[in-house]
C-alpha cells in the first residue's frame, strides 16, 4: 500500500517534469498533457509491450491517469511558483526513480527473465519515459549525454539482486534499493559526477 | 461494409498526407512509402500493440497495404496537381479522422476497458499516425502545438459514449460520431480556433 | 549453427555502426551502449512486438547482449583504428543485413502471414534498428533519404519466396538470399545507385 502510494507520487512527479519540458517547447495544453503522460508512464508502457504484458498497466488503473491530470493542472496553475518547489519536486522525482526501478525488476522476475534483463527492465521503467519525452520534443535524449540518471537505476537493480541472493526480506530489499537509488542520485547531483563521453577524434 | 469502405478511404487520405510531408523533406521513394505507411496505420498499430491485439491489424488485411501503395503512386504522379485537390483531400482526411476514432473506441470496448481509456484509444488511432510521421521527419509533432485535431477525436469519443448510454442504435451512434468529428474540424479550420499555449514566463 | 553464428556477427557489426553514430553525437558511455543496442536489436524487437512474439527475442538469449557489449568495448578501445577496419565492418554489416532479412521472413512465415508481409518483416528486421538509432540521435533516418539499404532486403526477401516456390532446399534458399542481399549492396555502393527523390516543385 505504501509502495503503491509512492508509485503514484512518482508518476505525479514524472508528469510534472514532462509539463516543464513541454511548456519550454511552447506546446498547447493537449501537447502538454501528452508529454506529461508519456514521461510518467512511457517507460513502463515500453516494458510491458516488450514482455507482452498487455493491455499495458495504466489501461487497467485510472489512478495513474488521474495523477497525471492532476500534475498537469497543478503545474499549469502554479507555473510561476514551480521554481520554489524545486527541492520537493526533485525529491518526488527521485523516489519515483527508485520505485519504478523496483517495479520493473519485479515484473522481469515474475516473467522468469535473467537478472541482467530484469535490471534492464527496471532501468527502462524508470528512465525511458524521459527518453520518449525528449524524442517527442525533438531533442537528443538528455540521459544519453550528461545525466547519470540511468546509472542510479542500474546500481539499484544490482543492489536488489544482491539482497535477494542474501535472502533479505522483501520489504527490506525494497527499502534498501530505493535508498541506494536516492543516495546515488544525490551524490551525482552534489558532486556533478558525469559518465565519460567518448569521441572518435 | 460502408464503414469498411470509409476506413479504406481514410487510410488512403492519411497516406497522402504522409506523402506530402515526406516530399517536403526530399525523401526517396522508399522513405516516402514508409512515411505514408506509418501516417496511415501508425496510430492503429500503436493501439493494437498497447492492448496486445497482435499480429497488428494491417498484417492480416492487405487492402490497407494496397490503399497506401495506391495513394503513394497517385500522389507522386499527380504531385503538381495535388493542390487543386486540396478540398477533396481535406474531406477524406476528416472522414478518416471520424472513422478511425470509432474503430479505436470499439476495440477498447471489446477489450473491456474503461470509457476514458476507450476514448484515448480512439484519439490515438486517429491522430498518432501523424505523430509518428512527424517524429520520423524530425519535427515536433504538429498536433502538440497548433492543430485542434485530437480535440475533435476526443469530443467524438465522448459523443459516442453519451449516445451509447442513451441506448441509441449502433448505426446512429456511428453516423452521429462521425458528424461531430467532421463538424468540429470544420469549425476549427474555419474560425482558426486553437488550444491555449502555456509558457512558464 | 552457422546461421546463428552469422546472426551474432551481424548483431556485433550493427552495434558497432551504432557506436560510431553515438560517438559523433558526443554521447556518454551509457548513451553509446543504448544506441548500439537499439541499432543491433531494434528492428527485430519492433518486428516481435508487431506480431506479438513476446518477450522479444534478446530477452531470452543473452548472447545478443554480450555481442553488443563486446562491440561497444572493442570499438571504444580501438576507436582511432576503426577507419582501417572499414572494409571488414562493411562486410560484417552486409552479412547481418542478409541474415536479419531471412530471420524476419522466416518468423513471418511461421506466423502464417502473407508473403508481402513476410518480406516487410524481413526488411524491418534488417533496417529498422538504424531507423530507431537515427530517431534517438535526432536525425531524419538515413535510409529514407539516400541509401538503398532496404531495397537490398526487399529484393532478398523476394528471392527467398521465388526459391521457396521452386521447392529449393532450405539451406540453398538461405545461401542464395544472403548472396543476393550482399551483391545488391556491393553494386549499389560501387556504382552509387540511388532511388529517385521526388519533390513537389
Amino acid at each position: 500500500m505504501l509502495f503503491y502510494t509512492l508509485d503514484i507520487i512518482g508518476t505525479f512527479a514524472f508528469a510534472i517534469s514532462g509539463v516543464l519540458v513541454a511548456m519550454q517547447k511552447r506546446m498547447d495544453v493537449f501537447g502538454i498533457f501528452i508529454i506529461a503522460f508519456v514521461t510518467a508512464v512511457g517507460g513502463g508502457t515500453l516494458r510491458d509491450m516488450l514482455i507482452g504484458k498487455t493491455p499495458v498497466g495504466w489501461m487497467n488503473d485510472l489512478n495513474y491517469v488521474y495523477a497525471i491530470a492532476a500534475a498537469v493542472i497543478i503545474s499549469i496553475v502554479l507555473r510561476k511558483k514551480l521554481n520554489k518547489l524545486r527541492t520537493s519536486l526533485f525529491l518526488f522525482d527521485t523516489i519515483g526513480l527508485g520505485v519504478f526501478t523496483i517495479i520493473g525488476v519485479e515484473i522481469g522476475i515474475s516473467a522468469n527473465l535473467h537478472p541482467i534483463i530484469c535490471i534492464a527492465l527496471g532501468t527502462m521503467s524508470a528512465s525511458f519515459g524521459g527518453v520518449i519525452r525528449d524524442i517527442l520534443c525533438n531533442e537528443i535524449p538528455v540521459i544519453f549525454r550528461k545525466e547519470i540518471y540511468a546509472t542510479a537505476c542500474i546500481v539499484g537493480g544490482i543492489t536488489f539482486f544482491i539482497l535477494r541472493y542474501l535472502k533479505f526480506e522483501e520489504d527490506l530489499i525494497y527499502i534498501f534499493t530505493v535508498i541506494v537509488v536516492i543516495a546515488i542520485r544525490l551524490i551525482v547531483v552534489k558532486f556533478r559526477v558525469k559518465l565519460p563521453n567518448v569521441y572518435q577524434k
